[in-house]
């Protein structure tokens, strides 16, 4: 049946992701893979309360079909928190999607034509960039340092590639490299957006993990023109199991996402979108948040100073101010993919850097999740990658 | 930013579903529009109980990522449970999706090239149809009887058609004409994708709610080559808003939609999974939908009563002999677009079944719910459209 497959289909490769889950499955492994949040932070004896009140108050309602924008009190919070990354905006501003992920894939689908460009940070998400393989697209990786994207570099890529529509961005403790954009980096790219009529898609699930450090505001908030779609999701600060994340956009472009989303899904739950509505109206959201940003600060901590203590001195690291993720760089000699080889024999995973890049050649990185082990877990699996490390180097 | 778009959603126009589902919400409209359950059936009790026992059990697993083909035990479940239409699977034949449109929407992800052309039953589904349009397709239409497909039409058509990849038909109580396809129609049409080497798409929301007669062996049941996909759903059987469908397909086909389904969204709520599974765990799950069946045939018969005492003689109707939906044909001069006008300003609401019709020029067609509404205000709207067809016609 193979010439019944689309185009689009017939070049789709499985990710890695999807093979790291189930590793993370297995109980006895030390698991750094996934960007799963610590599930002993869950709220779930205040998900036992909003559940029951949320069915005996609109049990029908939470049942039923609904509408595809969201649900509106839900959508009026999103917006009204969006402050906290400067933004302004309004319920109608949003719509709720089932998880960012979805947020992505819709991205591709309104934007991209096959042989279209996608521009990217090198190294970014390989969720995003799977996303949009699937629309038949190629990426250019714009090189990145301490403070974002290089935009001369940036600008240079612009001028030189056809057929760019957008500028995929994690500003915010970027998975996978931890790293955060400056506030200058930000407003350029907002102008060189504006410059070439491109649309910035602003991906922003770890803003308000910040352990140390001001708020820096979102791109979105930089926005002049209408052009920054900004993703958000409620995974990484409630729970990912419930699926609800977010689109914010200016109505033009919102319209699409929600023209698209009726066709991909009709809706997001009914009732997860109530119960998260009623988990805010009822309980403390910033509270909850800053319970999480403790747990992992300590954790970041503790996995930083045993990477400092235990990886061969040639591993370079920088600290990430916030976020779920560590990035590692070994000599261009090292294959992450071997070295994942060893370490799951010996019980502890991770992902090896490659599959970010998504023009390849770069397997010597590490991406280390610091959020969903306990404490004694991170230091014992960091010595165990310590040890094989210095058996590869 | 026009000329940021795909072509595909450049194409895209809003569909109508999305219109009356917010006609729906307006508390005094008698609806039978939208395609929604009886919310006063719904296990809002059970669900109460159903969810604490969920949280307290497995409450971390519950708000947890999950793998990307759903929950294993409610897998396990749904295979068996197709016994009921004739299917023996086990769990690794069934990828959990966030209800049985995403199912539509991957199916056009996987399938469909620009300019393929999708076979389908004249009418169809809206919603199908707007999920492949979605992907640039072209349709045609085939011919249907009260026993399905016209398979003469159809063999025709594909001699004649190139870059046909699927035919998706409804063979159960079929939406938007109530119809259902004999058990010899189900054969043959295997038989000619056998022999022209195309794929079916049998999407089967509807085939546990037979109000008479015998279930009819599903066309999957039939499938020698594994060239049948089989969609599912549990919103008419149990709730929409939870978004829980299902693809039943051979391996090498439902490999592809678990990769699009975890590039879309990763994967299905992990705790609306668990809820459901429990559910069909503690409560007798074929009891529900007996109920259901007794109710929906008590509407189906009043609704064809009424409108067979107050709808003018010219009318044409079939009687459904299961799902939600009745369907009335009306004289080729009654554009059913402008009888909704006036239907909405007397407060009721129905689909005008030109958007069934996916190459258009077919108006004169209403699409009738009668499982949302109670028995008093099936005869109350059924005698409001009563009048303004006597008026118009």
């Amino acid at each position: 049946m193979e010439h019944l497959y689309s185009n689009r289909v017939r070049q789709l490769k499985a990710s890695e992701i999807r093979e790291i889950l189930k590793l993370t499955q297995q109980p006895d492994i030390i698991s750094f893979a996934g960007g799963l949040p610590a599930p002993e932070l869950f709220p779930i004896e205040e998900m036992k309360v909003v559940t029951q009140k949320v069915l005996s108050e609109m049990g029908q309602e939470a049942l039923q079909y609904s509408t595809t924008e969201g649900y509106n009190p839900l959508r009026s919070k999103i917006a009204q928190r969006l402050v906290n990354v400067g933004i302004k905006a309004n319920k109608d501003d949003i719509l709720i999607t089932s998880g960012s992920q979805q947020g992505l894939d819709f991205t591709g689908k309104i934007f991209l034509n096959p042989e279209d460009i996608v521009l990217c940070e090198s190294p970014s998400y390989l969720g995003a960039i799977n996303a949009f393989k699937a629309y038949e697209c190629g990426f250019k990786e714009i090189e990145t340092d301490k403070d974002g994207m290089v935009l001369a570099h940036l600008e240079e890529v612009i001028k030189n590639t056809p057929n760019v529509k957008f500028i995929y961005v994690i500003p915010d403790f970027q998975n996978p490299s931890g790293r955060t954009w400056s506030e200058a980096r930000r407003k350029g790219l907002v102008k060189i957006a504006n410059q070439y009529n491109l649309v910035i898609i602003e991906d922003n699930p770890y803003g308000e993990l910040r352990f140390e450090g001001e708020m820096i505001g979102s791109i979105k908030s930089f926005d002049t023109e209408g052009r920054v779609v900004y993703l958000g999701t409620f995974s990484k600060t409630f729970s990912p199991g419930l699926r609800i994340g977010w689109v914010l956009a200016s109505p033009e472009v919102l319209n699409k996402y929600i023209m698209v989303k009726q066709s991909a899904d009709l809706q997001t739950s009914s009732i997860s979108q109530r119960e998260l509505n009623q988990f805010i109206d009822m309980y403390d959201f910033d509270a909850h948040v800053a319970k999480i940003k403790k747990v992992y600060k300590i954790r970041r901590d503790l996995m930083m100073n045993t990477i400092k203590a235990e990886f061969p001195a040639q591993a370079e690291f920088e600290i990430p101010t916030g976020g779920l993720f560590a990035w590692v760089k070994l000599p261009v000699n090292i294959d992450t993919r071997k070295v994942l080889v060893k370490a799951v024999e010996n019980k502890v995973a991770f992902v090896p850097g490659g599959s970010f890049f998504p023009n390849g050649g770069q397997e010597n990185f590490m991406r280390l999740n610091f959020s969903n082990m306990p404490e004694d877990k991170i230091v014992e699996g960091i010595k165990r990658l310590g040890e094989i490390l210095k058996e590869v180097m």
